[in-house]
C-alpha cells in the first residue's frame, strides 16, 4: 500500500549554507526531522576528525543529512514536472524519507570507531527504523509498512532499484551534497561543480538515473572534483594521524578493560561499547560529546599510553610521518626493533597506514574508494536513446579511471624519538630526519 | 622592554573559509595556537546555541580566534607598509597576542552561564594569561612581561590607546571576524561588507585608529550589515528559546545542589561550577562537550524539571513564544497564577524575555547593543586632516542612530497548555492561540 | 481573447552569471529572444557610461532583460504553485513578454539622449511593439491582441493592475534584476540581497503583489543594497563626468547641424537623430557601436570643441570637478567670467550638476530616486490578513525615508585651468585647488 | 640602465570583480593606462564572438589587461618579500609594463581577423610599443631603453628569460587571469582554481618560475580547469558558428574589394585592412564599434551574401552544424555539389571545421591548445631541490596529456536546406536531419 503523506499547510524552511534553503512539504518529513533520534546528528561531526585540519569542518551529519533530502527533493520534483513515466510517482515519500534518515544510524567518529568494534552504521540505521524509537513511531503512523521500506532502500534490497540509486550510485544525492558541503565548511574550491546543471540532466531510465549525453561535462567536472577532494581532504595526512590517535584509543581501551582494569572514570554507553553490549538505547546516547568527555576524564587515567593518547587528541598532539614509496616490512620490523628498544611501545608507537589497501580509484566501473562496495556506473542517455558507460565517451574520465596513486606513511610519535635519537644508528636517523 | 619575536623558518598556513588563508610568520603565535588552553577553543561554540536555529552555525571560537588574528595581522602590516608614524610598530607582536587570545577565556554557552552564575570570560582570560598554563609559559618565555602586556589590552588598560582599540572599538578586528564568520556559516548573506576596502582606509592616528572619510560608504554598510546580523540571527527568537531553556538548567541544579540534593551522575568541573569554587584547571574541562555530556546523563535524573529541560535542550523541543508590544505586569502576574493552577511551575514555565532591556541601537557613540560596555566611536579622518564623529557626516548612520526596537516575548512549553486548556479562561486562551 | 501559448519541445537554457541559468518553456518568448530588435540591445551597455568608472560593467541590456524575464517566470511560477486565487492565470504569457521587452526602446547610453533630444524610451518600446517589426510579428501571430496588451502593460494602463506592479513598482523584477546585476558586474558587493527568500515572500493579493510580514527583514536589507548603489555606483561622480562630456558632443552636435555645419561624415540614423526625424527603422540602427564610430571620427572634425569632447569621451580624459555644499549662482556666474576670459567656452568648460534636482530618497511613498515617477509603495501583508505601508513597521525605512542627500559639483576640463592658472584671482585658484 | 620608477603619493585603486581590486603604485603605469592606445582596448571584447553564446561574455581587453598587471604585480610582490636571489629585482618594472601591454596590438574579433588578413598581434603590439603612439611616450620618458625591453619581453627575446615566463609559459599571468576573468563573466563555474594557492607555491629558480612540489594538486586543479574552459567555453561549437560567418564577412567583403566592387558604405581604416595598407594610425581606429557599424550599413548592400552574412552575425541567425566523428573528404565533395544545385554558395555555405588541427592536449610538454607555439612546461621544486616536470609527478596530469579529442561539425545556413529538402537525396537529407 502507498502511504499518502499530508502536505504541511504550510512550507517550512531551514536556511542552509550549501542549497540557500531547504523545502519541507510534508508532514512526516517534518516529525522525523524533530525526532531525538534525527536530532542526535547535530552532535556527530559529518568529517570526524578532519576539523583538527580543516578548523572549519565542524559541521555535522544533522545537515548533511537535509542537504541529502533537498537535493533528492529536487530531482524527484524535476522528474514530476517532466512528467517522466519511468519514474515511480508513488515512491516519492519513501525516497525522501530514506533520504533523510540514511546516516542516522551513525555514531561518533564512525570510520575509525567500526574498525576497532566492527560495527556497522547501516546495519544501525535498519535497527533505529525498525526498533523503539521515534523514527520508527512517526514512519509507522504514516504507515504501518513503511520503516520497512524505508530501510530496505537503504539496505540496497527495495525492488524498485531506482529508488535505491537515487541514494546510492557513483553520482548519488548522498555524494552530490557532501563534495559541496565539505568543499565549503573546509573552505577548499575543489569540491565544487555544477548541481544545478547536473540536475537538469538527470533522467529516470528503465529502472536507474541516467544523465543525459549533453550533460557529460558536468559530469566530468564533478568527478574531477571527487579526484581533488579525496586526495586534499578525505585523505589528508594530517586526518590521517588523527585517526590513528582515535583508534589507538579505543585499541587501548579495550584492552585494559578485556584486561580487567579499574578505569578512574567510565560512562555506561561507553562501558556496553567496549563489553560489545550495546543496545539501541545505549547507542544513542554515544555521541562525539561523550566521546570527548570521556577523553578529557581520561587524561588523569593512570595507564600512561592512554593518558597520552587522549592528550595527543585532545590538544592535538597528533604523531609525524614520514612517506615511503614501497612496502618494506623487513625495515619496519626493524625500526620496531629499535623503537621498542628506547622504550616505545611497538604496538602503538609506530603505525603502517596505506590509505587505500586496495586498487581503487577516482571512478571505476561498480567500485568506490570509499565505500569499497559495488555502485551502479554513471550511464549516458543518447539522443537515440542508447546508453553509454560514461568512461567509453569521456576521454579524460577514461584517462583517469584506474589511476593508483598513495604511498606508505608511517606514523610516530616525535617527542620521545628526538629524546632517544643518540640512542639510534644513523640509517634510522636519518630516515627520521634526526641528523644534525 | 620589546619582545623580539622569532619569524618561523617558514610561513605557516592554515585554510579558513572566510579570510582564504590565514598566515602565522611568529614563533610565538604558532606555539600559543598548540598550546592545549588554545585548542580548547575548537569544543566551544562560537554562537553558542544558535546551531538549533542555524544548522551550519556549529563552528568554533577556535576559528574565530585565528579570524581576528588575521584581521590585525592584516591591518598591522598595512600600517607598516604605509610607514605611518601613528602606529608604534613595536607593538606589532603584543597586539597579535591580544587578538589571537582575546576569547581564551569563554566557557561553554557563555552568554548563558554568565548570566546564571555571575562569571566574566574576560577575568579567566586574564587568569588563563597569568596562573600556571601553557599560554602563559609561550608568552613568558618570549618576554616575561608579555603575559601583563597581553592582558593588558584585553583588560583596556594598556597604555597604548591604539592597541586596544584594534581589538576591542566600534569597528575592531573581532566584529569585523564574527559577522563575517557568522553570516558565512549560518548561510545568511546580510553579513557581508567589503573588508578588504574597509582595512585599505583604516589609519593610526593620534592614539586611535581613524577612517579615511573616502571610506565612509564601506562603514554605513559595515554598520548595515551589524544591524541585519543582530535582528536576523543573534536576536532570533528561537535561538532566545533555547539560551532561557539552557539558563533554566543551569539554575535548576544549582538550586537542587544548594538544597542537597544527591545527583546521579556529576562530573567533578561540573560540581565546581555550582559550588562556585572553580579554579582555571577545572574551568578549562569545561567543554561543550561536558556540558552535552552531563544534560544526556540527566535525562534519567529525578528532578522531573531538570530531566524535562534537558530533553528539551538535547532533543530541540524549545518553549514557544507569543509577542507583546507592551509590558504588563499585571498580566504576566495573572498568568502566572493560571499556570500553577493547571500545575506548571511558575518561576521555570514562563519566562518573559525582552532582549534588550536598556536603551540600544545599532550605532551609538559610545555604546553598544551586544556588550553595553562603552566603545570609542568611529571617526572620519578629512583631506583636511580634521576627525568627525561619523553620524555627523552620514545621514543615514544619523537616522538608524537611536533606533529603539524590540518587543516582548512571553516562552512557555506547549505541550501542557494545550493538555490543560479547557482549564483556563478564554482571555489567557485567546493570548496563547489555543481557542479553536 | 487569451492567448494560448505553445510551450516548446524541450526547455531552452541560457548560462546566466547572476540567476545561474534562465529557462524558457514558451515558443513565444524564444522567438521574441531571436528577433532582430531584442538582438540589438546586445548592442547597447545597461548602465551606459559606468563602463569608464566600473570597467566591468560592460554588461548590455540583453542579459538584463533576459534577467527581468527570468525573475517574473520564477514569481508566477511561485503563485501558480502556491495557488492564489488573486492571481490571474492567463496572464502568464503577456506579463513574461511584457518583462522581456520593457526595455527594448532603450537606446545608446539612453538617459544622455534623452535628455538632450528629449525623447523617451518607453514610447520607442512601444512604437516597436506596434509598428512593423519582427517583435510585433512574433507576438501577433500568437495573438493579435498581444503587441497591444503587452504595450499597455509597459505604459502602466493595462486592466489588471497586478500585472503592471510585477514590471514596474517600488520592488519589480526590473529593479531586482539590476541591482543583482550591476553590482555583479561591477564587482561591488552592496547589490546583494536574499532574492530567493524576497520571492517566496511575496503574494499576489487584491490586485497588487504584497509580502507577506514576515519577510520584513528581507526588504529592508533590499532598500540598504539600493541605498548603497545608488551612491556608490550609480551616482558616481565620475560616470557623472563622463555623461556630462558625452551630453556635451550631443548637443554640440546638434547646435552645429542647426547652425548648417558641413559635418566631415555622417551616418544616415545619427542625422535623423540630429534632424529629429526618427522612424522605427533608423532608430533601430542607432546603437552603442555606431555612437562610438561616430566619436572616433568626430575626433579629426573642424570644429575643436565637438572633436575635443569626442575624444575626452574616447580616451576617457574626462572633466574633473569640486564639490559645493550650497548652490552659488552669483559665484558661478564669476566662474564663467573668468572661464571666459581664459579662453574657455563657458556654455561648455563649467558644469553644476546636482544630481538630484529634486526631492528624492531611497524609497518613499509612491516616488523613486532613479525614475521621479510614482510608483506604488511596498505593502506588509499581517497574519490577520491587514496590510501595512512598509515604513509604518520598519523603524529603519522610517528612518531612511526622507533622507535628502546631495551635493553640487561642478565640472570642467583641467588642463587649460592648470595652464591659465595665474590669469586667475586668488580665490577662484584656490576653489579649483590651482594654490602651490 | 635601469629605470628608476616613481611611485604614485597616493595608491591607485580600480575595482575589479575578479581581483576584488587592482592596485597601482607606479606613475609609469597609471600614466600607461590612460594612453588612447591602452583605452581603446575597452573597445574590444576579451572573448571575440563568445557574447553570442554566453551573454554575459561582453568584457573587454581592458579589463583582462589590468587583470594580468594584478597577477603579475602579486607574484613580484610575493618574490620580494621571500627575498628570492633568482629574482632580478631590477626586471620590476619591465614586467609590469609587459603584462599590462602584452595584448595592446589585439584587434577586433582578433581570431578571425588574423586569420583571413593574416595579421598578427603580437607584432602590432611592438610597432605601438615602437613607433610614435602615447604608449611609447610614457615609457621612454621613464627610460628611453623601456620600450624595446618590453617589446623584447613580449616577443620573448629578452635576455631574462625568467620574466618572460611570468607573461609567457604553461601557467602564466595571462592564462590565470583569463580562465578565472572569462569563468566569471560567462557564469561557469569550470575556471575557478585557488589562485592564492598558486601564487603562494611559485617560486623564481634558476631563470624560470617554478612551482614548490607541495602545491602540486594546486597546479593540477588548474589545468582541470583550463581543460573545462576549453570545452566548455572557447571551442563551443555555437562559437565556432559565429567566427566562421565572421572570417566569411571578412573574406566576402575581401573578394569583392579585390574584385573591383563598389561598397555602398566604407569607412577609411577598414579600406585599409582591406587592401592591406594599415598603419598604426590606422589600426587603431578599427574596434570592434566600427565593425559592428559597417556591418549594420552592408545590411543593406547590394551584393547578397554579403548582407545575409551581416545580418545572420547582428541577429545571430548563426549556422547549424551536425557533427561527424571522422573525415570524409568524399562526402563533402558530394554534399557541395548537391548544395551548389540547390543554389547555395560553395564556398561559403558549408564549412568543416575541425577546431584543432593539429595534434593538441589540455597540456603537453612544450605545447598549448590555443597558441600552438611552444611554452616552457611546469617544473615542481622538491624538498630536495630538484625539478621535476610535473606530469612525471602527477598520475592525473600524465592520464590526461595526450588526450586527443574533437570532431568534425558541418556548418551551413538551415532555412535554405528546408525549403530545398526535396530535391536533396533521402541520404543527405538524413543527415542534415531533414526526413519526417
Amino acid at each position: 500500500m502507498n502511504p499518502s503523506p499530508q502536505s504541511l499547510a504550510e512550507e517550512k524552511v531551514f536556511k542552509d549554507p550549501v542549497h540557500k534553503y531547504i523545502y519541507v512539504q510534508d508532514e512526516t518529513i517534518w516529525n522525523l526531522i524533530n525526532t531525538r533520534e534525527f536530532q542526535r546528528l547535530r552532535r556527530i561531526r559529518q568529517l570526524g576528525t578532519s576539523y583538527l585540519t580543516f578548523h572549519g569542518a565542524e559541521h555535522s551529519r544533522f545537515s548533511h543529512s537535509l542537504g541529502v533530502y533537498e537535493i533528492t527533493r529536487k530531482i524527484i520534483s524535476q522528474f514530476e514536472r517532466g512528467g517522466y513515466t519511468d519514474w515511480p510517482k508513488e515512491e516519492r515519500l519513501v525516497t525522501l524519507c530514506a533520504a533523510l534518515l540514511h546516516d542516522v544510524g551513525h555514531g561518533p567518529f564512525s570510520h575509525s570507531i567500526e574498525q576497532v568494534f566492527e560495527t556497522n552504521h547501516e546495519e544501525w540505521t535498519c535497527r533505529i527504523l525498525r526498533e523503539n524509537t521515534e523514527i520508527n513511531q512517526v514512519l509507522s503512523e504514516c504507515d504501518p509498512s513503511l520503516p520497512e521500506r524505508v530501510a530496505a532502500v537503504i539496505c540496497k534490497t527495495y525492488h524498485q532499484p531506482i529508488v535505491v540509486s537515487l541514494i546510492s550510485s557513483q553520482m548519488d544525492a548522498d555524494r552530490m551534497d557532501y563534495l559541496l558541503r565539505d568543499a565549503y565548511f573546509t573552505g577548499v574550491n575543489y569540491g565544487t561543480f555544477d548541481l544545478e546543471r547536473i540536475l537538469r540532466v538527470l533522467r529516470p531510465y528503465q529502472g536507474r538515473i541516467v544523465v543525459k549525453e549533453s550533460g557529460m561535462h558536468a559530469v566530468e567536472d564533478y568527478l574531477m572534483s571527487r579526484y581533488q577532494m579525496y586526495w586534499q581532504v578525505y585523505f589528508h595526512p594530517v586526518t590521517r594521524s588523527s585517526e590513528i590517535i582515535l583508534r589507538q584509543i579505543f585499541r587501548r581501551a579495550t584492552e585494559l578493560y578485556g584486561g580487567g582494569y579499574t578505569f578512574s572514570w567510565m560512562i555506561e554507553p561507553l562501558r556496553h561499547l567496549l563489553e560489545d553490549t550495546l543496545d539501541v538505547e545505549n547507542y544513542l546516547l554515544l555521541d562525539e560529546a561523550l566521546m570527548q568527555t570521556a577523553f578529557t576524564q581520561w587524561l588523569k587515567e593512570e595507564d600512561a599510553l592512554l593518558a597520552d593518547l587522549c592528550a595527543r587528541f585532545l590538544n592535538r598532539k597528533l604523531y609525524k610521518y614520514i612517506t615511503m614509496d614501497k612496502a618494506d616490512e623487513k625495515l619496519w620490523q626493524e625500526i620496531r626493533t629499535y623503537f621498542q628498544a628506547i622504550g616505545l611501545h611497538p604496538d602503538y608507537h609506530l603505525e603502517i597506514d596505506f590509505p587505500y589497501d586496495m586498487p581503487y580509484d577516482v571512478y571505476r566501473l561498480g567500485q568506490d574508494i570509499m565505500d569499497k562496495d559495488e555502485r551502479p556506473p554513471i550511464l549516458l542517455l543518447g539522443q537515440d536513446e542508447r546508453l553509454s558507460e560514461i568512461s567509453r565517451k569521456s576521454d579524460i574520465i577514461r584517462s583517469i579511471t584506474g589511476i593508483h596513486q598513495g604511498k606508505y606513511h608511517l606514523y610516530y610519535p616525535e617527542e620521545p624519538l628526538i629524546e632517544s635519537a643518540h640512542r639510534l644508528p644513523p640509517h634510522i636517523r636519518e630516515l627520521f630526519g634526526l641528523l644534525q
